[in-house]
């Protein structure tokens, strides 16, 4: 995985500020364990810097391209454990429930999740790169769902 | 993923000794996370105790159970992160590697390639469980392969 996306948002009584949000990105040339590595360390700097009452993740589903699916659940698993580690409280959705909290409509395209994503967090522009925009759109989902919809990934992966 | 096997090996002028193997098991029902971290814990405290000089891992391939898919590359990546933490050079196999080092043949059954680990490593049974029998061949494999076969995982994965 080359990179990873994330978004930090505030959700106070239904409104959203972005705090920041940016991508961890590990050279393709490096080490796949070195990789593994930066991301650790990056995911663990970043819940010390912004302390998040909790994250939430996509859920994973493999597509035709093996070998990128065994790097990113690799680097998921890396994920999940740095937000343990530190008592960061884990939920995931599915692309459909973020397509549905964000745009209201399960099938959305990605223009429009991204077109919603930039109005709910009332930035000029779409966030860029789209790995950020991704992670906002999640961080949009939780906040909606509040965690009930969500699925406690405690229970589940 | 359930059960993570391991085999601990002393590799010295073509003589293996076992230092140790077994298995880190997690429960089923707990948090995917929580079984991460007690992956990463025991993987840790393995690596403190016996100070390897190297460790192998087995190339990951997909079959049609993706979720279990994603759950064995979650526990890898959380495995080559704690091994690249503490500096343990990583290496990986094919299955048809890790055959041809230890039966000589890389189309052998599972049940010969038990059987000559036992023989290689002057065992009285066959080791149990499964996962750690499978942990101490490849541990074979990368010390007749000493490296230069294997494919150091830093280019690759």
């Amino acid at each position: 995985m080359a990179t990873v996306g994330y978004g930090i948002v505030n959700y106070d009584r239904n409104v959203f500020r972005v705090i920041q949000y940016g991508v961890i990105k590990t050279e393709a040339g490096l080490p796949a364990s070195t990789r593994l590595l930066e991301i650790s360390n990056d995911i663990g700097t970043l819940i010390e810097t912004y302390k998040p009452d909790c994250a939430a993740v996509e859920e994973l589903f493999f597509n035709s391209n093996h070998k990128t699916g065994i790097q990113v659940a690799q680097s998921r698993g890396v994920i999940l454990l740095e937000c343990c580690r530190r008592n960061v409280p884990l939920y995931e959705y599915t692309p459909l429930q973020v397509k549905q909290a964000v745009v209201g409509y399960g099938r959305a395209e990605k223009k429009q999740v991204m077109e919603m994503t930039r109005l709910i967090l009332k930035l000029d522009k779409i966030p860029k790169p789209d790995d950020a925009a991704d992670a906002l759109a999640i961080a949009i989902c939780h906040g909606h769902s509040s965690g009930v919809q969500g699925k406690h990934i405690d229970n589940s992966t």
